[in-house]
């Protein structure tokens, strides 16, 4: 199925698939293949495990690996699943990336190094190394608000050069930079590039992104899907509704309380009352408790995305 | 007119003005009479002056008041004039927006303070108690890779209640930012939502945004004015059409050396060739020398925009 | 008198004086007058004006011209008086280094200018031009926590060989960074090296450094100046005390809330407690009230740095 | 042993050991044991492995299982043997701490974790429950430059109070606030503070600090122990003489190029001179070459803290 990656590059929504957990070290299996269902029904076009808002770096290695090993179980090579393999050791990304090719994954997802800074040049090798040395084909991963590392767009373009390496995606929110690269790469239909931030994925394909990574979809998929198609088929009326459903869930869900993460712990709430999981977040991050949980059960049925997902599906 | 900003909220193209200088105390009058007719011919909606662009903050009070006082002149209503009155004085401040009023200004236009650091709260008070004192309307100025404060959703939604504030101009490059901005101001057709950077003027607008200060208009306001209502009428095609000529122009002219003001001296030194100054900027920066000058030289007249507004003009 | 900190370096106590005010526009004059003789019957061996605890760029201009002629009147050249002409324009820091000189002050004092970010060699050659340009000599300033700029060692060495630039002012900080400034000027006595944090006051003289510039003298001059005796002398029992001091000071009265400002706002209401001013600071910051207020009331008559004092002098 | 950390608080060298490797996943063991025997020779108090100089985070976990074995082996107690354990995965740190534990390891270290940005309040549960389940008594360990997170004074002194958190390495560099925390803990002997950069580890021990983590130790053990110990003992004239070859060191060997890492790819180069490995660093990061390598070949033994080490040892 690698091949396909190069001859039919990713278009469309990739979820962010978030791991639902029993507790710091277990995995909760049922959940995770009701999630995988639950996406898989919802028209999405791929899977990307192990991102931040699979909450990536904090879960262990042996759940990490149990993790991969499941989803392409399950998937079964219905969709394209991407693995994040980012990792501060180099050993470490390519220890993951071998589960992940021994599993039937289709590629990875890395980040640059995250708590030795590096300069251009010194992600300019590590990437190039990276590529050289991985069993997979690898899509870079740009997301400063967490590495601290933003990935200037001659890295990109210089690396888009590497035949192992098929696209970009973005989660810096940076509009100017998002379009610069789809000006960069208007040539390159080859060269996938796909935003992160669910509230620009519109404008993102309106531009010219050819999709996105949107980790509300883990909720209501069709929402995103229907959205992405509506954008790339310049259905702006359509857009306008949908995006309306997405600016709402981003508003209500996403930024309770003060934190870091709220978007994390309202994501996972909201797929809590969802059915989907029991909430729980991995240490050093910790579940909503108490008011904040209460705000989510009672505006979660309120949303527009919800209904929409309810009545339609 | 301030009046009229209120019943008649800014929509369109209001680029943010080059400050034309002889050296670093005398403005250069001629050029900029000519820079503000070209702006006119070329269809824009308003003028800012003394922007981050206008070299705001490197101008003397002196050169301030003049290019205020030429620029009211120049335009004689035909066009509402903002000011920039960023300053980390409040009293500076309000003495630059008397002048503003005693010149026939419409509204002015503003940063939070950039020198000590403010909290949520103080950013608040700040912006309620020179919106209480000012003798013209104020916009928000979010611009936080120069003052290293971003105004807060809140903060904004907060002060839109102020009936002397009118609207945001928001260079923070963030689409996620913006777009929150347009859902949480869906139902204020009256405050003025205007996005800074060229780059995401079209996807700004395309999500429900009013328009933009362009930097790029000071050399071809024509593109942008049309690329502005080619998004807000939702012709895709032709918004594609310019937003590549838009991106031409971000990719040539505003990248060259690795300086912070690298778009400010490709801007300054492309309105040199196109006969608008002498390309002079104002200390600390510097303009342009020999090899990017050059550069910049050979590339203008390559430029779809360059053609664009040569032929069409 | 300029001649004196060329062949007499400034070595010592030399306190960021406070700005005391009536209100937003007006000089509390009677108050500076106060404590430019309470700190001057304290010892200290220099005064440094319109620093950041001067809040120098929070006061109108007018105000700032105001400072200089009253201080440099009222110290009558007892002491040398250095003025802060840190500013965006460099015209306006040359007018106001032009009133300094006019009224009989030593030197002036500069940071990078601090809206737009200027490169490595962008500060070299802004500093060298000021250097040039000023009536008089110059002292650098390293202010990161506000400029969002540090002053990097090669740039302050390469500037050391300027006739006109006498010495640095670092508040970083950053001890690593001062040491190796002592380093490298360890056989430039001529090149003046004074720290800013009075927290590290002692440990930077220990270490080679060659004064202090002391938010806490303005209330406590004594204290910093025998605490500056009793490390330059080597007295560690002696410093080891005074130390305590200055510690609990900046423990008791510069932390109380959550501000940026929370040390300007504890010194204000310090001094205003002290008899010097009414607490008074300039838009956009803001003075304590209510608890913060009464609880710098009851601490400050229990602090060491206070009875060291009272019983003194 | 880790009864005596509460009983005898650590004072004095621990030197952040560096990770000798033969290449990306092989350990240099011989050179392991070598630098193990020089440090010990050298007079160090104890070591802490799997610092940031010991390149932690760029290790594979096999590496880093095996290099806590090797180190508990050769120093069979003779000194404390400190364990980094500092990892986004909360489960991965215990882990690795249970190793440590195991191989008969004293005590742990552990910075916040740095992919998630924590809030204050996350950041206090997160070390309780670190210190609530961990096998070894805990070092708490600031280095904001690396985890972007900066411990506040706040949450060091409630996490004092914890019976399993004995101390804190500070690597901020900053003077005021390890000043601070002298004096929040200055009746708290048990409490240990050591301070990271070596270039303020005589002044930090000069105003109360109990030692210093210092990576030059790793080259020249016996000058930072003599260093710490003319510091501790309050000897000026013997302090400033090796002050000044601990800042030759940094001057010389730590910046040559411009890299984040120019200090531990110094400190290699400088080992490798020195006979212990052969230079080699964990990806992502790469050993210098060329100039940089000859330059430090050709600095190193006209260093003053050569010839000290050379002549006495």
């Amino acid at each position: 199925m690698q091949r396909d990656l190069l001859n039919q590059p990713l278009r469309g929504i990739i979820p962010p698939v978030a791991t639902l957990l029993q507790d710091d070290t277990r995995l909760d299996t049922e959940g995770m293949s009701k999630l995988l269902a639950h996406l898989m029904e919802g028209g999405v076009q791929g899977l990307f495990i192990l991102g931040t808002t699979g909450e990536c770096t904090n879960l262990s290695y042996d759940l990490r690996r149990e993790l991969i090993q499941l989803t392409c179980r399950e998937v079964n090579q219905r969709l394209p699943v991407l693995v994040g393999v980012t990792d501060t050791s180099f050993h470490e990304s390519l220890r993951l990336a071998g589960v992940a090719r021994d599993a039937g994954a289709d590629a990875v997802v890395a980040a640059p190094p995250y708590y030795f800074g590096l300069g251009e040049r010194e992600i300019l090798a590590y990437f190039r190394k990276l590529a050289d040395e991985l069993p997979l084909p690898l899509y870079l991963y740009n997301m400063p608000s967490h590495t601290k590392t933003m990935l200037s767009q001659a890295n990109v373009v210089e690396l888009s050069q590497h035949p192992n390496i098929l696209g970009l995606k973005d989660s810096s929110g940076n509009a100017p930079y998002f379009n610069a690269m789809v000006h960069a790469f208007r040539n390159r239909p080859d060269f996938t590039l796909l935003v992160g931030p669910e509230e620009m994925l519109a404008s993102a394909v309106l531009m010219g992104g050819h999709g996105g990574v949107s980790g509300g979809a883990n909720m209501f998929p069709k929402v995103y899907v229907d959205l992405y198609q509506a954008a790339a088929s310049g259905n702006l009326a359509e857009m306008a509704r949908l995006q309306d459903m997405v600016m709402e869930v981003s508003a209500e869900l996403y930024s309770l309380g003060s934190y870091g993460s709220s978007f994390l712990k309202g994501l996972k709430a909201g797929l809590h009352f969802l059915g989907l999981g029991n909430g729980f977040l991995a240490a050093p991050l910790t579940a909503f408790e108490g008011e904040q949980l209460r705000e989510i059960r009672e505006k979660l049925p309120q949303l527009a995305a919800y209904r929409y997902c309810t009545n339609d599906t």
